[in-house]
């Protein structure tokens, strides 16, 4: 069956406009560690996909999912000790007063716990996010997506923080910070006036889907700070920053800021469907007195065994040292290219996450989508997937599985400088 | 361990208010076929798990996901076949119109989909459900649990239509079905008059949550037309109707009701998180266009390896046909104890899929929840799981795992006869 057949197939079964990537999209088969391979047996260095943190297929995983659902798989109305062990390990890898664990599956229903729990906590309704975010799909949390700055009753956006397209131009680190925390106080002296009580912020802490941006110091900590003083509650979405990802455990320890409740979610089983959301533990009570909140396949053995084995993976092979001694060169390589390269407006990121921001000239650093687009169809076509995200979508999005090393950063970057040549960029 | 010291780590761990099954929970250790044991090697006749729909820790199921686990596991944005077959499988098993398929994780997220397709298709927001259903735990999902019947601008409860207790006495079932139809009528224009667009109806075919009562003959088919006359669509939950459950592969068939828009879920994937929306061609395309609907871990090809085997087990080990003989083997034998057994109000259900009306005497037809917790207990003493459900929670429910032969009915007819006999009944 020809690629065109097989979206034909796929239109006809899924319905057209289920989202592919590429112009020409892959044809999948296999994958092992940082690589795919297609079905003609061609290979691709994986640098997009976040789930598989400890590799694609990773033996150990896929074993411990083997076994203990050889062995019980149940739901948790009955008493097992693994999912006991596995929450106290995953609990002690978060700060202190994150001492309380529900699990669930996906990220999105980690979320709808999250704003659920912050909105029973504070008696309000009022949620602040970014204006270019995204926690998930259900109709709660989706309408964080791309939500207006007003116009919601519950749900009030701000403009993202960031360096390279400040709000206002030729200000200082601190000064810009300022300015995003002045967008805060005015979301919710708004709730306010509307009569809308106030819940909470919810945030990616390394704004991942905002387009990664370096964000003023000293926001993230200050506004939780304002966000507390107003009545409500800090929601830290770890499900693509955390893990490990940035080099650190949490993004929020990144960014500095303490949660009252953070969820995660992508990395955690390794691409079985596991999630959370943890909190202080007066926070979970009410909770789960109050909605009485079951979820049919989480806290299950398996998704202990799984999630167990990725920990494992993580600290027995050292990767939160590899991901930052890696990330490092990669982003210091990155750097030395968008020098000579007019069209890398910026190049940003922590750890294993970066973005390299493309534009139409450093002068005007006029976002150019297409030319991202075109960038990530031709790293394909050289075997190395990445993608693009952002805004403005024209942020080339470098996020590989965490056992991505040296020796695979010297081929993304022979590709990469390839491409630069061939396009006379 | 304790069983004392292990609840209480779980509530130090998850907080308390974690649901448990039993005045004392059990410990599990491993489960096989319709059967569970406990940490001291003590085995439980399972007839309560839903999930497990081709017996517990199946081989072939267990194999099918570890294998595709070590081979590839990855999103649906690029493309693999597995899927699309089984895609293709599933909706051969629909009603013609159901022609198109998204798959998520959980049944939640399923009827996430189902509603927000709903009202994108409608332009509407009103839904109906019944007064005593479940379909989900998200906020949208959530809020048809014991929704009111007025009250909500978007919600509309009806009284569950049913046989054993009906909403007036005396009539005959279709003149019951033209009762439970007014409600229907009513809450339709008391979407009209309010000014809220209705969007349409979401039932549980067998009305599983309710009790699994007996639903006056006419009501379904009638009420999908009256809901389709008024410009809304009809969504049936299969979520624990399906999968041959009832001895149908779908409740609605047994219903008789045709569906816009089915949602499935918890035995799909024997315990993998499979869930699923299918639903017409022209309701899926406007979906997918308009919400760009993404789901992480759904149709991978895990996914479809799970599912593929579930189907596989039930084809090939003939379970529809076992699942109507052994069903009616077990509702006949409990209808035969019913009839000298005063605290019995009623025995019914379909296929494997049977509830004991448990009251203070049938005279009165009181619910007596606390003799139907007492019997669960009892019965998981002599090692046969099962719970109590419904508006109630007075109707024991019995569930077993599609494996479940006569021999099994047996060994659960012995126990229920020795529990009646030791309370007196």
């Amino acid at each position: 069956m020809t690629i065109e057949e097989l979206i034909a197939r796929r239109d006809k079964l899924f319905g057209r406009g289920a989202p592919l990537f590429y112009k020409e999209p892959i044809h999948l088969e296999r994958g092992e560690g940082v690589w795919l391979f297609d079905v003609d047996g061609r290979r691709y260095l994986d640098m997009y996909n976040n789930i598989p943190v400890v590799g694609h297929c990773n033996q150990r995983v896929v074993e411990a999912i083997a076994k203990q659902a050889a062995t019980l798989n149940i739901h948790s109305r009955y008493l097992h000790t693994a999912i006991l062990d596995y929450a106290e390990r995953l609990l002690d890898l978060h700060s202190e007063q994150i001492d309380n664990i529900i699990f669930a599956c996906t990220g999105t229903e980690a979320n709808e716990i999250a704003m659920q729990m912050a909105r029973l906590a504070t008696g309000g309704q009022g949620f602040i996010c970014t204006d270019a975010t995204y926690h998930g799909n259900s109709t709660l949390v989706g309408s964080l997506t791309r939500a207006p700055r007003r116009g919601r009753q519950d749900i009030h956006a701000i403009p993202f923080p960031q360096m390279y397209r400040p709000i206002k131009d030729g200000l200082s680190g601190e000064q810009l910070a300022d300015v995003y925390l002045d967008e805060v106080a005015s979301a919710i002296s708004d709730f306010a006036a509307e009569g809308v009580r106030f819940a909470g912020i919810i945030l990616c802490p390394i704004l991942a889907n905002e387009g990664l941006p370096n964000i003023p110091p000293t926001f993230m900590a200050r506004a939780a700070k304002m966000v507390r003083d107003a009545g409500g509650l800090v929601i830290i979405d770890e499900v693509q920053a955390g893990f490990c990802r940035t080099g650190n455990w949490w993004g929020y320890q990144l960014a500095g800021v303490e949660p009252d409740i953070v969820t995660m979610g992508k990395p955690m089983g390794n691409g079985l469907p596991l999630a959370a959301c943890a909190a202080r533990s007066d926070l979970i009570e009410k909770y789960r007195t109050e909605s009485q909140y079951f979820n049919t396949f989480s806290s299950s053995p398996v998704h202990a065994a799984a999630g167990m084995a990725v920990l494992d993976e993580i600290d027995d092979r050292n990767l939160m040292v590899q991901v930052t001694q890696v990330g490092e060169y990669l982003l210091g390589e990155l750097q030395k290219i968008s020098q000579h390269t007019d069209q890398i407006g910026d190049v940003r990121g922590f750890g294993m996450f970066l973005g390299v921001e493309w534009v139409k000239d450093k002068a005007s650093s006029e976002p150019d989508m297409g030319g991202a687009i075109d960038i990530s169809n031709r790293l394909k076509d050289k075997g190395v997937l990445v993608s693009n995200d952002g805004v403005f979508l024209n942020v080339i999005k470098i996020r590989p599985p965490l056992v991505f090393d040296r020796s695979h950063a010297d081929i993304f970057l022979t590709a990469f400088k390839e491409t630069m040549a061939d396009i006379g960029a």
